[in-house]
């Protein structure tokens, strides 16, 4: 609640330290969106690597700077993977980021994004829908609608700070909540709902900038800022959602502080 | 048999409530296609979800509005789930469609298709050669030819109609076969042969749109006019296949009723 | 040592096999680069199938022109599958390679790739690194250094020859190394490390070449030369990743034999 607690300045530095620091983070995510979340990485100034098998889950998410949990097509061994890997970066003290892909609408991996509440992520980066549907099957909550507003999951939000640093609710106006902190951004494209896996690109672009950022908050303010601003950018070129998927990775490698500073519509009220 | 029953007007009637209705499709679908067949299903107007593992895959039959089960790259676990699901689908009263890619080739896969079939497909969608493994495998064909027409399968997918409502088998000219009728469309563009994952992509389309058409012969005829007049659309664009595959979901979103009215190649003779 | 083995004539002419024969390359790659290596084999000229499951990867083995092991997020079946196939392809003397990706980075992967070394692949294509992991792991190398220049592992590869026939080091430099052979390749683009799967899709082109020429040395430094041209030519087009990856496969599809005879940067020193 009260003022923001991230400035235009602060996103600015983050992005110059992803472009310097060309963090590593493992990602366990679903086969729809492996490759865009790869490719989005790599674009943004990061570097991807997949390491999602039960034998060197945990092992990396020591070498890596931080780690995203993605349940979009969950296997029984990736699950088994994603508890070992945000386990480790827990205990690592890396930075990892819960992508609760369904949660509320399909019982079984709602109750395993909960089970990883346990290993306290940095970040929930979810739609409001997921946001409201994950702190409900915890009994905080009225429950799923599928078309809620980033605005109306805050107080399901709030109550999943217990386990989670930061939860961030994407939408038209994304709206990310920590402790004595909300931060609202506007701005972005709607062709990002056109595309898949658009969103599992943003939870990986969170747990990048987690690692480089001074807080979790700024972190998860600064990976909503970049991809706003390049789907912005990459929706100057063309209307079609085949040839914007390809415009907005250009876009992630287009952003710079001067793309940030015209475009980014920080709401600190 | 005797004449087509679908018209023109029925194709742009389906395409109008694709555009209304966005039907959910629960896609099991393969690693190779799986990314694209999600964009395919965004851009043309439905709402893809890849829910494939025996958890989830039966109870989200239930809330889906049509499945795809495609064996591209079987596991063990999607081979469950597609038991699963195809079964769901058939007690919940949902269209469900089988591609199975390989059938005749691979002995395996071709066993599971023909498991399958007892979950009673609303469409088989395949090529000609996987058409007449499958009714080959049954004992009602002449075995695997890969180089087979479409032309060629018509008696192996009429041996298949005891299981299956419509089989339809791609080519130059796409042959839809349901018990007394025989819908030819042509058009289209020889692009799609150089782009991977081109025809599951049709496979989730005939899914989709058998969710929303008065039947599925409609459902699977108007799917494959609509991925006919959106790759030539694309090919008026490039003649190279990275680009190809772009503008062919640019293409899918681009079709209209006049695009349709213009381009739809529709034989009923 | 000594000079090349390999001519431009050579290149040329595998070149010309390629489109004439169009090989059929079955792919147990990662999840990741999946579709863009079946996109890469369609382009360039070569037929895709991902057959990566233990019951039919072996007996597919025997139906398929070369084969693709790549490590890149390897299941347990996978590996079972790998096993399978590369043993099956080395039986029915079959091309493969093999693509040890993390090696040396990774401990269960790595013991993987030397276990799979018992098949005799045709080559060993990875970057530097990999390579120095792979016979670092076998004790005969100094460790991984995940900066590596290709020309780095030179020593590392000539370890290997007692199980590959080549080991192929990708970097600005390629260096292609077999028993009294060392070719290197210089050309390229940058941005080839922008994209995700690059590599991979080298990995199976390189599988697809050892099948359509006289000997792996000419196979593999073919492949090298293909997708090096094709990388300038895209970057003709483009200077951002995400359309980088579409102008990518399009120069796979364009390169002919007029393109190889002036890109084409082969040190026969």
């Amino acid at each position: 609640m009260s003022a923001s607690t991230v400035t235009l300045d602060d996103i600015v530095a983050a992005h110059r330290q992803m472009r310097e620091r060309n963090p590593l983070v493992q990602c366990l995510t679903n086969t729809v969106s492996v490759q865009f979340v790869a490719n989005a990485l790599l674009a943004a100034g990061a570097a991807p690597a997949m390491v999602d098998n039960p034998e060197e889950a945990a092992g990396f998410a020591g070498i890596a700077d931080a780690v995203l949990v993605n349940l979009g097509t969950p296997t029984a061994a990736q699950v088994e993977s994603s508890r070992l890997a945000s386990a480790a970066a827990r205990e690592a003290g890396k930075p990892w980021v819960l992508d609760p892909v369904g949660a509320g609408g399909l019982p079984w991996r709602t109750q395993v994004a909960v089970e990883l509440l346990a290993n306290h992520p940095s970040v929930i980066r979810a739609n409001a829908s997921e946001v409201m549907g994950l702190a409900g099957a915890r009994g905080a909550s009225r429950g799923v609608d599928s078309s809620a507003r980033a605005a109306d999951s805050v107080d399901a939000a709030r109550s999943l700070l217990d386990r989670a640093e930061i939860v961030a609710a994407s939408g038209d106006v994304d709206h990310v909540v920590g402790q004595g902190s909300l931060v609202k951004l506007g701005g972005g494209s709607a062709l990002l709902q056109r595309v898949t896996a658009t969103g599992c690109a943003l939870g990986a672009l969170t747990a990048a900038y987690c690692s480089i950022s001074p807080n979790a908050l700024i972190g998860a303010v600064a990976a909503h800022a970049h991809v706003a601003v390049a789907s912005e950018i990459a929706a100057r070129s063309t209307s079609r959602p085949g040839s914007f998927a390809a415009a907005f990775l250009d876009g992630l490698d287009t952003v710079d502080e001067s793309l940030l500073r015209e475009l980014v519509r920080l709401d600190t009220a």
